[in-house]
Formats: C-alpha cells, structure tokens, sequence
C-alpha cells in the first residue's frame, strides 16, 4: 500500500523522508480499504501511537522564510480582513478571531460558565441555558462542533450564527450584531448532535432567499424514547434528523433514519440537506461500527417532508410533541415520493461540504482514501424517479491520500481536502475528477499538497462556503501541535495554520493557537459583519433609566437593589439588607462611551458579571452571610477604578 | 496644567495632536495634585468619558511598518523564546503566551469551571477547588490579578506560579512542570486580596536562598471578624497583610495594617515586603477615600514579625487560629521595635515594584504624576533607629506623566512607567531621578515617550522582576482597545502590545490581543521552565494502572467504574447501572505519546473531563436518568476518535 500511494503522489516533489513516515505509520495507525480489518486491529494495538509522532526534524520541513510572511502581518492599527467564527469545542464557547493575524478577538460564551461576563450567573443568561426546579443551571458543560451563519442570497447576511452542542443534544443561536448567545433549544430525543447546517433558500416559497431553517444531524442512535427501555434491542434505536426554526428556535419536524449522522450540508436551492453517515450497521462497538465496506450520505427533500408533516403522516417519540417523519430506508423505496435518499460511500465517510457553484457535495472517506463527489443534479433526478441509483448520483471518488476528512473550495473549481493521517492538505480539481471517474486516465486530479502540523481535522476557506468563495485562505484546524509551541506540560495548545491558496502552490503562513478544540470554523469577510458597539438602555425591561430610579425596594423578604454605574461609581454608595433575604441587583452602565464596561463582583457570594455600555443584567442570590461585602468594579474602567465599590451590608 | 505637563514633555517631541488631546481628557477625568478635588468631582460627572476616546486618526498615530515588524515575527515551525505567564482578571483563569508571538499557548483554569479539561467538573479538581456540604463548588467565580513565580538566587526556579483571587480572598498555586493548579488556600478574614509576591530569600535563615513564604495584602477594609457585628463602625474595620507557607499553603501569620493595601513587593534580601496604600482615611465612599493629600507605602519587616509570632505576641481574629500580629502606626512608633515602616507617598498611588538591582522600590503616583523613589538600605536604617523620618528614605518623586501606575525595569537603570491616562510608556533613568531630587536640575529624567492604545494598566519587561532583567521587551496590558481589532459587540477583547525596549528609543512591534482582562504578567525565559509532558501513572493512587483491573464494582448503591483509554477505544464498550446508584468514573489514560489526550462526556449527566497521556481522573454523580447514554471521547485523538465511545446503560 506504501507503494501505491506513493505512485499516486507523482504529481509533485514532496519531502520524500516525512512522506514515508506518515505512510507507514498510517498504515500502521488504521489502514486504508485495501487492508483487512482484523490485520488493521491487530496492528493498532501493537503500535497504536505512530501515526501521531514525527520526530523533531521533519517538524520544521515546511517553513517560510521570515522575509516571506511580513505581507500577511496586520501592523499594529491596522485590522483584518476577515472574521473566524470558530466552535469551540468541549470548552463549550465559540471564538471570533481575525484573519490574517491569528489574534482572538472574542469568546462568546454559550454552553460554558463564563464568569468574566457572568454568562451562566446573570438571571438573563440562566434564562438562555435552562435551569432546574431550584434555579441552578441544568449544564455548564457543552461540546461545540460546527458554527455556520444564516445566509441571503447564497452568502452570509450577518444575523445569526449557530452552534450545535454535541454532547446534551442543545442547538445554540448567536447574534452577529453584539457577538452574544440569545437562544438555545434542546433538540428532543437526540443524542450526539453533531452536523449542524442552516438552509440557504426556502425549499416551497421562491420568494425566500434567506435561511429560515436550520438541520441538525444526531450522531449517537439510542432507543427512540430512551427511557430505560429497550435498552439492547438495537431494532429500537434510532437517529433523528431536526429541522429547527431559524427565528423562533423551535422544532419544526424530525426524520428518522437509518444509521448515525455525522456532518450536514445544504444545497444552495434550499431543496436538500444532507448528511454522511457512519456506522449504518447500528453497531455497539468500535468493531461493529467499521464491519461494513460502505456507508452512506443520505439527503433528505425538505419540501416532501414537510408536505407530509402538513398532511399529518407523522408521529412523536416519548413526551416530545415534534412531528417525526420516517425517512428510514425501507420506508423509502420508492424514489418518486422518498423523503430521503441513501447514495453509498466508502465505509465511515467524514465530512460533507457543498461546492460554491452549488453542483457538489463532497464526502471525505476517512478510512478510505477517497472522496467521493455527488452531483446534485443527479440526486434531484434520482428523486423525479429518473435515475436508477441512488449511486449513480456518483460523478467521481478520486484517491487522494489518507484519512481524508473535510472539504473546503476556492471559487475556482478546486477542493482542499484535509488528510488526517498525511497531516496534509491536499488540492484536488473537480472537473479533473470527474473526467478521471469518466476514463480520463491522464487527468491530473491531484494539483498540489502541503504538510500541516499535525493531523488536521476541519479545513475551511475565506468565504468558501457561500457562493462569494473567494479563494484567498485555507485555515486547517490541526488536532496535534506537539513541537509546535515551547511546551506547557501534558495539555498542549492546538495549531492553527494558515495557509495563502491564491497562487497555483498552497503557501504555509503562520501557526496560530487555540484552545482546545479548534473544532470547525467559517471565514467571513469584514465587511458583511456590522455590530453593534453600545448597547440601546430601551432594548432591556428592567434598565434603570433614570438616576432617581437607583433604589432598594424591598417584599416580605425579597430585596431588589436598582443600582447604575457611571465611572467610577456605582450610584449607591451602600445598600443594607438582611440576612436570609432573596437578594436580586439589577444594574445599569450609564456609560455610553464604547468599551466603558464595568464588572460587578461580590465577595464570597460567588457572584461576578459585567454591564457593556448602556446594558442591564441582574443577579439573584440569598444573603445567607452577614457582614459587609465590598462589591466592586471587576473590569478595569477609569484611574479610580480601585475605588469604584459599593457596600452591600447584610444584617445577622 | 497642561502648560506645565508640556513643559515636561520637551525631553522629546511627540505627536502633538493626540499629547494636548489626552492632556486634556486627562483633566477633565481625574486631574492631578495641583486639582482641586471638588473641582476634580465635578468635571468628572460632567464628562466622565472623555478620557477614553481618541478620535480615530489619533488611533493610527504609532505603527511600525509592517517590514520593520518581520524580524519579531515567530515562524512556522520556530519556538517562542519567553513565556508570559499572565492572570486572566475575572475571568478566573491563568494564561500562558509565548513571546513575542503573543500566542496563548496555555489557558490554566484556577477560579472558574472549564468544561474542556474537566476543571470544577472532576473529584480531584472539587477538591482543590472546595466544595460545599452537599459536594457541590462553593465557587466558580474569581478575580486573579498578580502572578509572580517562584525565586532561587534572585531569579524564576521553574518550580511554581502564585496567583490571587480578589473576589474570594484566595490564593492558588500552580505547578510549573505540568502548569496545572494543584493548591488553593483561602485567606482568613481578608477582603479583597489584592497584591501578591513571594518572597526572594529567608529573612531568617541566610543560607535558604529561596522563595519559602508568599506575602499576600488586602484591599478592602472590613469589620475584623466580618460576623454581621460593627457594620457601620469604621474603627472596627481592618486589613490584614498575610504570609503564607510556599510549600505547605498554609497561612503562617498576619499583620493587621493602618489602610487599604494594593499591591505587593519583597526585597532580594528577604528582609522586607511592602505595599502601597490607597485609603489610608478609611473612607467608606469615593470621594473620602481620595480626601487626603498623602497615602503610604508600608513596609514589613519580617524577621520582626516571625519572631512577635514566636514570641506570642499575637490576637486571633473570629473563628480563624492564625497568629495576627499589630502592625498599625500606633503600635509601632518606635522603629527599633517596629514592625512595619509607613513612608508617606502622594495621594492614591497604585503599584509597587523592586527595582533589579535590589535598591529600590518604585510606587507610583496615580493621581499624581509622580513616580517615588524608595531606598532598600534606607527603610532598614529607619528600623535600626538611624534614620529620622520615614519620608526620609525617599530619594527620588520625578514627575513622569498623567495617571502613573506600574514600572518595570530593564536591568540598564531604566525605570519603564504605565501612564493610565496619558496613554503612554514612559522611560526614565533611576539616576537621573535622584540627581534631580538632590537639586540637580540639568538632570533629564525623562528618556522616552512611546503611545500605546490605550490606558495601560500593568507592563512588565523581559525577566524584570528579577537579577536577570535583560531588557530586551516590554508588555503593555492595556485595558482599552476601542478601534484596534475589528469591532465585535460591546464587550471588548483587550490590547497587549509588544514593545522593544533593547534601543534607546522604543519600539511598538506587536499588537496581541487578550480575553478581559490581562491584569498583570512576568515574562520568564524559556530556558528557566522545563516542564512534563507526560504524566506518571504512578503519581495517580487511584489509577486503573491494568488492562485487567478494568471493571464494575459495586457497593450498595454506590457504583465504580474503572476504565482505560487506548486510542481509539475505553477498554468496557459498557457499564450498566441502577437508576438512583452514585456513580463513580475513574479513567486512566494508557496512551503514552505527547499530546494524545482523550476527553470522556457523557450526555445528559453534565460531565466532560479530559485525561493526558498517562494522567487518572475521576467524576462522581447520581444515575438519576433511566436510559442509554453514549461516553464519547470529545478530545480529537485518531481517525477512528468518533467511533470511541462507551455505552453508559442506567437500567430504570
């Protein structure tokens, strides 16, 4: 196998000693189709750990000379061009930074507690994450996997971006304007939510053009309710793919399918969404979950299955009032009124991304070293009844290299498929594929390559997943780093690399950090993204308006402290309660100037948060300690800042 | 006072746009000694803002060309050569850069929950954390401000990092070697723990050449004990200056102060720690805690001090068995007995820091543009009754700038000053500013000026607080960023900027960015920190350290669960059990390569936790949800890491 890698890696000179490393290991690591599962097992457990150690050397194989990056600086005063929106993992949050510089412009924190901003300790905030019957939080843990924005016109409006949460089945909802969290709905009867997609046009009313929908895939089959029931009979568990209201958040429908989902993708004529699929054996374990030689992308027609939701031909799962549509496969044969449609692809497919000129997916192989593109045309065909096979919808499945597993587009007919076990990124042609899957056996598919550092996981381009693909930037989202960065003990930061894909040679730039993980991301251009920098004080029902509203107000045992803020101070010098009250502060920044942002912490009553110019948050706490508490300013804000208290005084 | 600031300002010319601009701003918002304060108070309110908004040309005033920037740049594949090690503000957390990247290369959870590596989430770290009765956290809010690292010969050992918790009167350790907080110490009866240093050697014993004690000041005064007694009583109210153990983290004593205390410095000799005093009125409003002309900085004299506590000569203090010493100026007029030395300094001032060559201290002005020169060898001859006044070991106020808070230093003589409201750096010579004092007045303090964007708090240079200042960088944390980074809502990222100061002039090269909100840092040399990268099962008692020790154990309705990871499988593909069973998850981490961590999250239970190569951990919870519940691995580990998984079975 080695050996016939290497032939297909003909087409450029590439560091001969690096590339022999990561074949052998990967081969060592998983293997590709050819070889057998059981050898492959064996073999991992033998060496389990190659495929991800490159020896010191071959880490500096690919760098730039100095000289060569000073053009992707941003000097200081000068601003990027373009935002990463960028999950963030099991760190629950979701990060902007911006491009070129690598810098983190903002956390947004969404299924984390942040206690910089208060996310998580505000009532506001507890509102949005969901609490229990006593009033603490639900969860402060979250899994952030893939963020995607709402689009008009096949590319971003700048309203919404989305979030999903892998791990409690949570979709959240970020607004661009102030970069915050301001819905979040727990899908029902869904475990592992993991593909997440907005639609880029409405399947019924032409007149839409704008995201309206959003898809969820749900990765982890359980029994379908999972109650306690049914808990080994595999027949009884099942995937559920969620259409969720882009404005009010709330589930629409759900399809039912065969086999777990993993990424999703839109068309951009809003009439499909799809997702790849593992594991379509419905295995338990890691064996059962890679028996099969193929699995399958699977599409779903929006407009069918909501016509059949209208029509009634639905049913709901447990407590959950959701209508489910059943789009597993038997249910679906007949092609001229399927709601979804299952094209074969080599087995435990990763990824799934819409080309720009709205024709393909691509669906990465993971375990095999293909990528296998779908036409789009031809899955509309299928659907019309006018083509055999669901795998006829095949236009090519190019071999290029090992582990491939996310897609991303330049506008000019090229894909960049990430290589987790080549730590490469390879660029391929499209139309070069197609002629190679038609006979062409002189087609150059593979056009360039480039090492990463190391083991790439999503890839993604500046604006390459709208139709306005621009082709300037490749960023890979690498999930080892090693020797990257002078070392911070066993946890070690992940890489960044920003890759210059406006030339024929993809050309490495910078190594960027991120906290662990650096799932997914998108690129967006500046100028698409306008905020908002202060706050409107009418936008907040319990702002305290005016200064002669600043008061405690007190019933039965419950106190209401109406404080503002206005540099440096809070406009009650002390406010007296006792002890065993119900403590609410809701407090005003009066200050209007941007960036004036005050904090607003208690001692050792756990509580901290800010207020942005112009906003209003409020907390809730019992004064369950006598004695005086200092609450002070927590966000450095004015040369007397260390002075900017106020005195809570709760009474024994 | 702007005539007479520009006078100041010939030493060098400046743009003089944005000079009369801040000057101006400067006045409106807090003006300097020569102010009257009630004129002060009412510009104030009348456009308390003004101090923070340059204009947008002003913004652009100071950029290095993009080539001069190219020789800082850090290229693909190179390694940084300093660490920052930086408190994160209220964000509760500790942060890692390398420099001059400027990238985070670490985030180290203290005071916060971080869903990512488990932090607040597992037993271990509940533990260091504290819980309440019922197991829960007592806090997951904190406001680190100061962290300052361990000494050996009067420079970093590599073996520990202090940080503070101003909100909780905390003070949490972190390990070097691994960067992971192993020790949190809650001060008794103190509020507002703000300064913090270790000190540089044993007053004691000559021959610990050693960090052995870490001194720890309080800002906020309250009523000693804060029992709901004496609320209103200002006499009654106190601060403490605590030392606690390095090793054991225990509070060895504490020192009852006349005062507010801010930050914290210690000498090289161990002999004395001080700090600066704002609030020596005790006031409990605004305006009464800047009434006074003059505060202090206080001075410690430990050996005095540890013998008083030897001796018996201590209180107590509520329910707290600390040994508290009387270190008020009543009690401590005779300098030959004193224990602490108050040096009157201008009203309100803000930092204190020792300069490299061991022989002073510098505190500056804050609402005075002054910066007061403190001689070492002067203070102990006031406690040796040789020196009249403790004003007298002032050797040098050189009026620098608006707003002066911190100064580093560059081991050439230089002093480096951050002016909040003038937005600069100034540099001045230490020699120069006693000449002056002594009535030289040829002598040119003032030996450069360089704007940063905007308001700086802290900066620190480049091994600068210790004997080997080198002099090479300053950073600039700045605590206004406005118009630096693309606008991204209300809430603002931070600027750190990067300045070279190996010239005689400075240099801006960098403009970084930081999470709200980057209070204070050391920049450390790579070479002084050697860390582990992998774990030692051993270190774990309750580590699964078997294959065969895999299993369920039960006990009653107390579950344990010991597993292992080997990428890509935990070796149970499942574990049942009961609903209403507290369930235990112990997991070791049997890969053994650099950076191959896995994460375990189960769904619906609230927990995600990571564990490194080699590491345990363990979570506890209640089983109270009937169903199957898929145990994922969330830390991207190998091409088969979405096939990881462990089927949780909770049987109704």
């Amino acid at each position: 196998m080695n050996d016939d890698h290497a032939a297909r890696d003909g087409d450029q000179p590439i560091d001969s000693q690096r590339r022999k490393f990561f074949n052998r290991a990967a081969v060592v690591g998983v293997g590709g189709v050819a070889a057998s599962l059981a050898a492959c097992q064996k073999q991992e457990s033998a060496a389990p750990a190659k495929a991800f150690e490159p020896t010191a050397s071959e880490a500096k194989v690919a760098v730039v000379p100095a000289a060569a990056g000073a053009r992707y600086d941003v000097p200081p005063g000068q601003l990027d061009d373009y935002y990463i929106f960028s999950s963030g993992g099991h760190s629950g949050e979701v990060r902007v930074y911006g491009l070129p510089s690598g810098r983190t412009i903002k956390r947004i924190p969404v299924f984390n507690i942040d206690p910089m901003v208060g996310w998580g300790i505000t009532n506001e905030s507890k509102k949005i994450l969901g609490t229990k019957p006593d009033g603490t939080l639900r969860f402060w843990t979250g899994d952030t996997h893939h963020v995607h924005g709402s689009y008009t016109d096949g590319t971003y409006n700048g309203k919404y971006l989305w979030v999903n949460d892998k791990l409690h089945g949570r979709i959240a909802r970020i607004r661009m304007d102030t970069m915050e969290c301001d819905r979040i709905t727990k899908l029902p009867n869904v475990q592992g939510f993991h593909g997440i997609f907005p639609d880029k046009r409405d399947p019924v009313d032409a007149a839409i053009n704008s995201t309206t929908r959003v898809f969820c895939g749900q990765e982890f089959h359980i029994p379908l309710p999972d109650d306690g029931h049914n808990l080994e009979d595999a027949k009884k568990y099942g995937c559920l793919f969620s259409c969720v209201d882009a404005e009010s958040m709330e589930v629409r429908w759900q399809c039912r399918v065969d086999g777990n989902m993993d990424l999703v993708a839109t068309s951009y004529d809003g009439k499909l969404a799809g997702a790849n699929q593992y594991n379509t054996e419905g295995g338990m374990i890691f064996q059962d979950m890679m028996s099969a030689e193929r699995d399958s992308a699977v599409f779903f027609h929006i407009e069918r299955i909501e016509a059949a939701v209208k029509a009634g031909k639905f049913g709901t799962i447990g407590t959950s009032k959701v209508p489910v549509v059943d789009g597993t496969k038997a249910a679906n044969a007949d092609p001229k009124t399927a709601l979804t449609c299952y094209v074969p692809v080599p087995k435990n497919p990763h990824g799934i991304n819409t080309s720009p000129d709205a024709n393909y997916y691509v669906c990465s192989g993971k375990l095999s070293p293909t990528a296998t593109v779908i036409a789009h045309d031809l899955l509309l065909k299928w659907f019309a009844g006018d083509l055999k096979e669901p795998r006829d919808a095949v236009v090519a499945e190019p071999e290029i290299g090992l582990g491939p597993l996310h897609t991303a587009f330049d506008g000019r007919g090229n894909a960049y498929t990430t290589l987790f076990l080549d730590s490469q990124i390879v660029k391929w042609n499209i139309d070069k594929a197609i002629a190679q899957f038609k006979g062409d056996k002189s087609a150059q598919v593979v056009v360039d390559r480039i090492d990463v550092h190391y083991q790439p996981g999503h890839g993604y381009t500046s604006m390459g997943e709208t139709k306005e693909a621009d082709g300037r930037f490749f960023n890979s989202g690498n999930k080892f780093s090693k020797d990257r960065f002078l070392p911070v003990g066993p946890l070690h930061v992940e890489t960044e690399q920003l890759i210059d894909i406006s030339g024929d040679k993809m050309k490495l730039i910078h190594d960027h950090t991120a906290y662990p993980e650096p799932h997914d991301a998108i690129i967006v251009r500046r100028d698409l993204v306008k905020t908002r920098q202060i706050y409107n004080m009418d936008d907040f029902p319990n702002a305290v308006k005016d200064m002669k509203d600043v008061r405690v107000e007190r019933k039965g045992n419950k106190a209401t402290i109406y404080l503002a803020s206005v540099a440096p101070t809070f406009n009650l010098p002390e406010f007296k309660v006792k002890r065993g009250d119900e403590v609410t502060i809701v407090l005003t920044n009066h200050d209007k100037v941007e960036d004036l942002t005050h904090g607003f912490g208690i001692p050792e009553y756990n509580i901290n948060f800010i207020v942005n110019p112009q906003e209003t948050k409020s907390v809730t706490f019992k004064a369950d300690q006598p004695g005086v508490f200092w609450c002070y300013c927590t966000h450095f804000c004015h040369a007397l800042h260390l002075e900017m208290r106020s005195r809570l005084i709760v009474e024994a």
